[in-house]
C-alpha cells in the first residue's frame, strides 16, 4: 500500500491550503472566510463556496455570542456530536431537544415534524444564542414562523438543512428575510450535520492557525 | 411565508421518489439500491450514485451481520450519533473508540492520528462486524494495513471518509483491494458522517416502505 500522510497538523495544513487554492473566498468578509473554509473542509466540496449566503456580521456576532457564554441550539444529535467541545470559549451549553420526551406528542398536536416541535423547546435558551440546523428543513421553517410570532431571536442562524423536500426553500426563506438575525445558509439541497457543526466550530475557534 | 410539507411520511415519500426519479440506481444489485437511496437522501446529491463503488453482496452480508447481533464500529462520534437505534435488529452495540483515554498516547507512539490509533482498539469486536468510517482517511488506511498484518476481518466496510488529504486515496485502495471484506465506498473527496450513518441505517432497515 502506498504511504499516506499521518501527521494531524500536516493533514490540516494541506487541507486548508487546498481549500484556499481551489475555492474563491474573496467575497467573504469579517472572518466568514474562516467559516467557509471549515464548512468546505467538512464536506470536501470547494464548489459550495459559491452557494453560501450570509449576512456581513454573522461571524463576528456569532463569535461574540459564544464568548459571552450563549448556548448552541442544534436540531439533531449529530450536529451536537460534531461540535468540538474544547474549542468552546465559555464551556457553552450544547442543547438538542429532538429527543425530549415531550416532543412526539407536541409534534402530533402541531401536525408538524418532531424536528419542528423540538424548536419550541428552545424558547428559554434562544435569545442571543447560536442556532445550528443541519438536518431538518421543518426545524428552520418553524423557527422562522415562531420568530414572526414574537419568539425570542437568536444572534445567528446557521442554516444547513439538507435534502429534497424543503431544504432549498427553507434556506431561501432565511436568506430572503433573516428576521433581524445574522445568518449563514448553504443554498440548495446540499447541507448536513457535519457542515452545521463545522460552522459552529469556526465561530468558536476560527482556523487552526488562529490558535497556534 | 409559503406553506411547506409538515407530514413526516410525505416528506420521506417525496424524498425517496425524487432520488428514484433523478438518480440512476439500475446498477445496484441485491439491496444496494436501498443503501444508495439512503446515502443520497442524507446528502441531497443524486450525482453521487455514479461514484459509489461496492462489492455485490455488501448489503446482504451487512444486513445479516446486524441481524446476527454483530456490533457497528465507527471512526467518530458523529457517525454513532446518526445511527437510528430503533432500526437495529438486535440492539447491536455501536462502538466509537476515538475518545478512549488510551488513544492519544497510542497515536503518539504510532506516529499516526488519533483516528488511526482508535482502530486498533476495535480488535476484540471487529470479526464479522460492520465498520462505518465517515470522517478520517487515516482510520481507513490503518484498518487496511492492520488487516494485511492479520487483524480480524469485518464483514463489511462502509468507506465514507471525506476531504482533501487521503480521502480519495483511501477509498480507492479499499475498492481496488477490499481484502476479502464486503464494502461500499464513495469515490473521491466527498463523504462524511451522515453518509456513513445512512449506510448503516440502510443495512439495518432498508427503506421506510420495507417496514410498512
Amino acid at each position: 500500500m502506498r504511504p499516506y500522510e499521518k501527521d494531524p497538523s500536516a493533514i490540516y495544513a494541506q487541507s486548508f491550503a487546498t481549500v484556499r487554492a481551489e475555492a474563491n473566498l474573496d467575497r467573504f468578509p469579517n472572518g466568514l472566510d474562516r467559516l467557509a473554509t471549515r464548512v468546505i473542509h467538512a464536506c470536501g466540496m470547494v464548489e459550495i463556496a459559491d452557494r453560501l449566503a450570509f449576512s456581513e456580521d454573522a461571524y463576528t456576532v456569532g463569535h461574540h455570542a459564544l464568548a459571552a457564554g450563549k448556548p448552541i441550539l442544534c436540531d439533531c444529535e449529530m450536529v451536537g456530536a460534531g461540535i468540538i467541545r474544547r474549542y468552546l470559549p465559555a464551556e457553552n451549553e450544547v442543547i438538542v431537544t429532538l429527543n425530549d420526551p415531550s416532543t412526539p406528542d407536541r409534534a402530533t398536536a402541531m401536525r408538524n415534524t418532531r424536528s419542528a416541535a423540538a424548536v419550541e423547546l428552545w424558547e428559554p435558551h434562544i435569545a442571543g444564542a447560536v442556532v445550528a440546523i443541519g438536518n431538518a428543513p421543518t426545524a428552520l421553517f418553524h423557527l422562522l414562523d415562531l420568530i414572526d410570532q414574537g419568539f425570542p431571536k437568536p444572534a445567528v442562524i446557521l442554516g444547513f438543512p439538507v435534502g429534497f423536500v424543503g431544504a432549498a426553500e427553507s434556506k431561501a426563506e432565511l436568506a430572503a428575510n433573516p428576521r433581524g438575525c445574522e445568518f449563514v445558509a448553504l443554498r440548495g439541497r446540499k447541507g448536513g450535520s457535519a457542515l452545521a457543526a463545522a460552522a459552529v466550530n469556526a465561530l468558536a475557534a476560527g482556523l487552526p492557525e488562529d490558535r497556534s
